[in-house]
């Protein structure tokens, strides 16, 4: 890939940029025909990185977990490890963006006419960079997030591999709804056996007795959970990885949610049940530490805004 | 909406017509946004009708599916029902097809940048036209179709409506490419309790002792199902509508499928293993049950092509 396609001019699309069919275009431009089978059959992976300060955070990471995805789903796209990473940089660099949210996806494509065979199609590789995005509103999270825990059971891994990041969220979007019902910010759904599993794009934790717990099973391997396990290690913070279940973790002194949209993110109230410790210790200990090291250079990869 | 756009010229897009952001176009300009929710989260509906010989085949029966499908997801869409139609029927007729595959699809849409709530999202709407679809092609279909049996467990009601036809198919595709490998044409996946419950596009039947057999959960209740369902009523043939364990589906007498990709099809060997009864004759009395309906008035509803 030549410099000239991977080096857009700084700020070319102000404020978004996207990567589509080969080329930055303008984030309305970003679209994808109704026939690939990354909409028709949800076939299809991603990821998100995001940079702060102007500086990718983890890109390393995110990008292995993108490559192994794809492996998993038998989806490749024409790049090279460095190619990829040229792109999402420009698509930050065009954009002109410090704090962003940074997506890159692979999917299936349309199998020539009339043909059903998925190895027939051509896969396709999308990215777009735009600005940071909050899981929840700054407001709310100084308000205080009152997070629901649902009755639905997130999709199984004996159907889909919930290490592979994807679109199949339906259980996840209907959730949300369940919550804004009952009045709560957000949700999070179980596994089949009662625990906490996951939400809309965040993974669950909660601290007891000192102890960090989150799941092993069944929820996306998030790179911020990722992080705050790594961080607890750092901090001496004993951390458990292993099943939730829901009563248990009702009675936690702390819940915090981990998602690249924001982080770590205390919780407040569990179905409208105030969490003894809002922010409490340990969570504020993880969440300081967290936004600390985006300032470590071996977390960091700066975009070349040209200035 | 007023008659001119509902009414597009016949074979304005010869061999295939789309119907996107109010207006029909080209199959090529059928697109959605990369950041429509119905996309990055699957949070949409469709459904997919079909015209033989000039007619839709119980448009009713999908529409009323299709309304259904939305309400459970709290998904709308600005046309009444016989606005529907008209832009149905409008697809088929621009693209002067005869036998046609017509999808109808309700996409959640993109909330407001920054916000991620899907209620303050515009739904959308998009339709499309394209000829005739078969799950196999006529030539597989001779030669005989060859059925994987997938350990793969399909996404659990618990998880996803499965009576809310929806793009949650990776467990589905993942178990086509288990069927390739294994030289195989297609698969079905199984439910949590190891009975056989559906495959790609397609609902599954056994024939046994003369009585049709398929199940009663964990699917998609296919429009083809049903007919096929209320055939054998017709033919004085008994249905049992239960649990189908794996064990007694491969001592199947006969075994079809069912799709509106091609009607009622006959398979010739699940695994590789001949099934005894190809194409038998209680499968047989059905297919053509199901295409004689076809010419019954009640069934019908002509596309006018204004010749």
């Amino acid at each position: 890939m030549p410099d000239q396609d991977t080096r857009p001019p700084v700020g070319q699309f102000e404020g978004g940029c996207a990567f589509a069919d080969g080329a930055f275009v303008p984030l309305s431009e970003a679209k994808i025909s109704l026939f690939d089978w990354g909409f028709t059959r949800s076939d299809a992976t991603y990821d998100v990185a995001t940079t702060w300060k102007g500086a990718f955070f983890r890109l390393d990471v995110h990008m292995d977990r993108f490559f192994a995805s794809m492996e998993k789903l038998r989806l490749a796209i024409p790049y090279s490890r460095s190619e990829l990473r040229d792109i999402l940089h420009g698509c930050v660099r065009a954009g002109d963006l410090q704090d962003a949210y940074v997506a890159m996806v692979c999917t299936r494509g349309v199998p020539p006419r009339g043909a059903r065979d998925p190895r027939m199609a051509q896969n396709r590789f999308y990215a777009y960079a735009l600005p940071y995005v909050w899981i929840a509103s700054r407001e709310k999270q100084r308000e205080g997030i009152d997070l629901h825990i649902s009755d639905r059971v997130r999709i199984a891994p004996e159907s889909v591999d919930p290490t592979v990041k994807n679109y199949h969220w339906m259980d996840l979007v209907q959730s949300m709804f369940e919550a804004y019902d009952l009045g709560r910010d957000t949700s999070c759904v179980v596994d089949g056996q009662g625990n906490v599993a996951e939400g809309p794009g965040f993974n669950v934790f909660m601290v007891k007795d000192g102890v960090v717990h989150t799941t092993d099973r069944g929820v996306l391997e998030g790179v911020s959970r990722r992080t705050a396990i790594e961080l607890c290690g750092r901090l001496d913070i004993p951390v458990s990885v292993a099943p939730l279940p829901v009563e248990r973790f009702r009675r936690a002194d702390e819940v915090f949610l981990s998602s690249s949209g924001g982080g770590i993110l205390p919780i407040a109230k569990l179905d409208g049940v105030p969490v003894p410790g809002f922010p409490g210790p340990v969570t504020t200990r993880i969440h300081d530490a967290y936004w600390a090291i985006h300032d470590e250079a071996a977390y960091r990869d700066p975009v070349d805004y040209g200035v």
